[in-house]
């Protein structure tokens, strides 16, 4: 870490935060410049808080060399992680979509949408039990009756599943579930995050709604901290002025946490946009762009079940936009 | 509400939508503008998905007339609420001064500063036991023990306390505190919320970094929704473009707010500035923008305890901002 | 347009209000509601200002039914526009690709780079004569100077070019300009909008970095208002929170442009990234999105030309990243 | 100037870059730390492009030790700022209320607003002439006859005068201007600035709508650059996701430009929140976060020009809150 000083610095609190760095067991090195005088701290920064030294009155700014990250950092494990998931391998030119309704609704509506989806080349289920909601008015999912239909809906059609965890206290009811998704509001529920690295399980994490990536694989490291190392990153969109469609989807995040990490990069088109003819769009850049797997929202009666319907494909339109998926990602391939 | 449709939208397609929401209980009036057609929905709104509706193919936009939040609502409860702390009130011309340390040390720390902010004129003290930190590495805080040096620096002084939740498992030791916190990570964490709807004690909500100021009602709707109305607002700052202060003050979330809803609204410039030097004139222009509180940071040696000093005014510096605050708010209290 | 008025309106501010309206030459039609009254708006209500209509005491929201922008409105013109440069066209399936340096340096650099774009794929050549810089100390370019080289590279290779306007003033110089390119900085430099409706000649607006889409169609109805139609859509990226790349590419503007006009949509990913190893995955993204074209920086000698060189590709790393362009365009042409 | 090298960097390539720096003019000192090498670079790196040699390959970051801008700069000019405006001064202490109507509209509306501010405290007049408007089809001002009604009121009230300038060809008629008003979509119109530079006249440079303080003061150097050094700069609301209010007034752009630099602020709130009944708070709470002077619209019958009222104080309004400003205004002068 590097930590600049401000000019004409008083002597005595250069020297007292010499001294501060020292006794947290680090060595500091001074180089004095034309315009200000540089720190450069060797030994373990990582405890430091950067963002609070810099706030200090003597200090012009700190630089951070190395990311805080370790378990998740591409520089420390250079080859990129393989989840499986079943059978399934994700990450490392293994490519998967998840495909499934946003709420479960009853045996027959997640059955049928599985089944179809499956067909069209889908390997993963979703499908929400626990629903986020911002109104406490709005409907909340069927909860634990939601998960058992989705269990069923595994055991008839052998995909794996994924779905919300919104309360640690939940947990026991997850154990057949293949992959827990942590939403968007949820990232920096660091309380969460450390129970979830206790448990060996494929771990789903969604970037919040306005947190930069760095911070997203800090929430990583608080799983990887724990010990579960299979923790797969999520980008749906993030928060900024444009208002056309519901968030902005940062595809960039892609090539950007490819260089950070070794976990594989998922991308929701779905929620990220909010409505359903611009799925098919994102979806295929995102591929373009290197994603490892996609999730999708498809229901069998966007017309009829109007609240899940806005942002879901039907299964007809999912198996064109499959097909074209499968067609880039060859391309992608080529050498 | 109001559902405007597209221009030439399909007879079949609007008979359908209007069919559904009828089946929703609600009546529909048609009224044929010279470019659309524009749905009137009379009766109870609130359950229904407004963004789902508006990404309706036939749908161009979707107006809500009356906000969702009801008992957080100004229009159903035109006058302030007071909400009583101990001897203390808050709201409606009550004015209060939270402060105290970022981090609980020890038991001397904690005291001391207690006194110092006292004496200065602050009425609440703060202190943070649980901290929630972006790297799994930071310290955590000294959590359950912080909690009781807390309490031993509530009854040495007799000020009522508030200390941040990070975990609802933990809530039973939160008993004798006064009012409990809840972080803009937490915002919504609506598992938590739910919980904190059926307890009785103030809650202090404090706005997310990408939250607008109708989500945070939302938020508070879930707490009052179960019947806990004791919820005081606290505006933080939020994420912009801008990287010069950690966040950006959002001030004009005061008269907003003050709009919108019958609650207090407290303002935290520590935490929003991350910058000691800028906290006075952040506090003063909240007092002049109306606030009825504010939470400010005090360490009683930021110089040695370093990581929390940064943003932390010393006991003298608090003494000279308190004294202005009191200057401003009597101010605003002139015809 | 539809203005929702508050519960419990004084009857003399709102009749007062439906007067103003009327004298606007409008017919006003009033419905109550059980909530709140709604007027609707018959008539011509573009030069209504909404904004401020909004933000009357007695008004709850206004919503626009149909959008101000009228000649680029898709709703008004369904068939996409094709603009012709030279023997080229661009737009409603016609995919062109924009190559070049960012700043033109010598006459050789220009030629040499041209050829060697020409021999990959792409079609037009760009090449910065006058450089918007965000200090003044930078350099700004060889201006005039690079402008002559620009033609000189024009004639050698026989492609149309396309360089920044930075003023008015300079108009005459850019006569055998094929496109002219207006800034994000100058997105909303009315004035000189204005004149760009004067002549009849390409123009390239690039987004600004905080302008929504609608404000962009709104800048380009500036030219298109003074009779000049030929109006090219560039989103090159916008601010946000993120800082891990210079900007954050939206590439869901090229769906959401698409449903909102027939103007062609060109992706700028060098810009919107500022890293040279960035603009493969993002180009690849902006095709498949369904981009109309694309605007990359090649450089013949990154290493050397330092400035030049970190957001630009070399000539091969362009070869090869246009093969993988023109594969993914087929695939989103098949049927 | 520091460029941090990334870990096990190419020989080869670290000696390009260093050549390359010293061909600059630069001397360069390597210093190796455990995980990286650090050059710190010594001489004027001022004309450095940081956001280039940042994305080089090799390069981890680069850490810019002293600002960009000169001549705006506190660090070379500790001293604030007076600038005179007829008898008037600004900034150091020296405390002005600008106000006037947003669009003049004739002579007997903007003599009689000047009067009516001018009795309450308002020591210079604002009028708009020349409107930016974000379409085309709206009102774009009364243009060249406006400013003719608007030096009449200067010649009635002996008021100095501010209004927009939007085309530099305009400058001629803008000789008995006081003070000339740049436009928040103009601050980065380069050609602009540099014309502004050659003339002797108070430039008040509004902020860009997503432009950083740090943007706003390069913008400021243009002028200054050109050796006129009279610049104001003033806060008027940035972009962020927040929609209840138009922009988010950044408050603590006072505090963070004081430190920055030596020029006079002003904060615009009417503009900033676009309604009227937020304007008296926002106004107030600038006074108390340090700003040197405000500006704010006043029309003297808002409910008639309906299109100007909306974000307007009548002047009685704009009477109770200049008191109140002056009462804030001399708590923050007690020691």
């Amino acid at each position: 870490m590097i930590v600049v000083l401000k000019q004409d610095v008083d002597e005595k609190q250069r020297d007292h935060l010499r001294e501060w760095l020292e006794e947290q067991g680090l060595s500091v090195h001074i180089s004095e410049g034309e315009f200000c005088s540089v720190l450069g701290l060797i030994g373990d920064t990582g405890k430091l808080d950067v963002e609070l030294i810099e706030s200090l009155d003597i200090v012009e700014t700190v630089k951070q060399v190395s990311d805080p990250f370790k378990s998740a950092n591409r520089k420390f494990h250079p080859e990129d992680t393989i989840i499986s998931i079943g059978n399934l391998k994700l990450g490392k030119g293994n490519f998967q979509i998840i495909a499934g309704p946003c709420s479960i609704e009853s045996s027959e509506q997640i059955c049928q949408v599985a089944e179809e989806v499956q067909a069209a080349g889908a390997t993963i289920l979703r499908g929400g039990a626990y629903k986020p909601r911002t109104s406490p008015y709005d409907f909340q999912g069927l909860r634990a009756e939601g998960l058992e239909l989705l269990l069923e809906a595994k055991k008839r059609t052998g995909m794996p599943i994924i779905t919300e965890l919104m309360n640690v206290n939940h947990l026991p009811k997850f154990e057949e579930v293949d992959i827990i998704q942590i939403g968007a509001r949820n990232m920096q529920n660091h309380e969460m995050l450390k129970e979830l690295g206790k448990i060996r399980k494929p771990i789903l994490l969604k970037r919040g709604l306005a947190n930069t990536l760095k911070e997203l694989l800090m929430s990583a490291e608080y799983i990887m901290a724990g010990g579960n190392e299979e923790v797969i990153l999520c980008e749906r969109g993030i928060r900024t002025f444009e208002t056309y469609t519901r968030n902005t989807l940062d595809l960039s995040a892609i090539p950007a946490l490819r260089e950070l990490t070794h976990l594989p990069i998922v991308v929701d088109p779905s929620h990220a946009t909010g409505i359903a003819r611009m799925v098919p769009p994102m979806a295929l850049a995102a591929v373009a762009a290197g994603a490892d797997g996609l999730m999708i929202e498809v229901h069998n009666n966007p017309a009829k079940a109007l609240c899940d319907g806005a942002q879901s494909l039907t299964p007809e339109q999912f198996k064109v936009l499959a097909d074209k998926i499968f067609r880039i990602s060859e391309v992608l391939k080529e050498k």
